[in-house]
């Protein structure tokens, strides 16, 4: 089974990367761009066929590793 | 309107940090992790309405800036 996972960082929560990718697209002619805000995307494949299951790890793997709770969210979507 | 903008290796590009997320989930202890591949998410705020130039924009945005198209794949979803 492949798992999505978006970890982004909370609103409130400054984003260097998205200002700088922001004033970028201003440089190179982008006009209408407001606010950007740069997060990371994860696949995994998993053994387990167990949804549940499956959903329980990647929510354990996200608390303990991928993402820092302190100020990032994440959401775990499964494939087939 | 919103876009939505996942930046992924091509398949073949070596990703060691994808890589290094699956060792070191294995050394927590989590079971039957295969392959982990990480990209990027980019949220956008754009000041366009109209759904099919919000989409040649973002486009524009990832061909020129966001993605390195040698080594990335992109996709572009638009939110409301």
């Amino acid at each position: 089974m492949k798992a999505r996972v978006h970890i982004t960082l909370k609103t409130g929560v400054l984003d260097p990367q998205g200002k700088a990718i922001a004033h970028a697209l201003g440089n190179l002619g982008f006009a209408g761009v407001g606010d950007v805000r740069q997060g990371k995307f994860i696949e995994i494949d998993l053994a387990e066929t167990d949804r549940d299951k499956a959903r329980d790890a990647v929510t354990a793997m996200c608390e303990k590793l991928l993402a820092n709770t302190v100020i990032e969210n994440y959401t775990v979507e499964l494939g087939e």
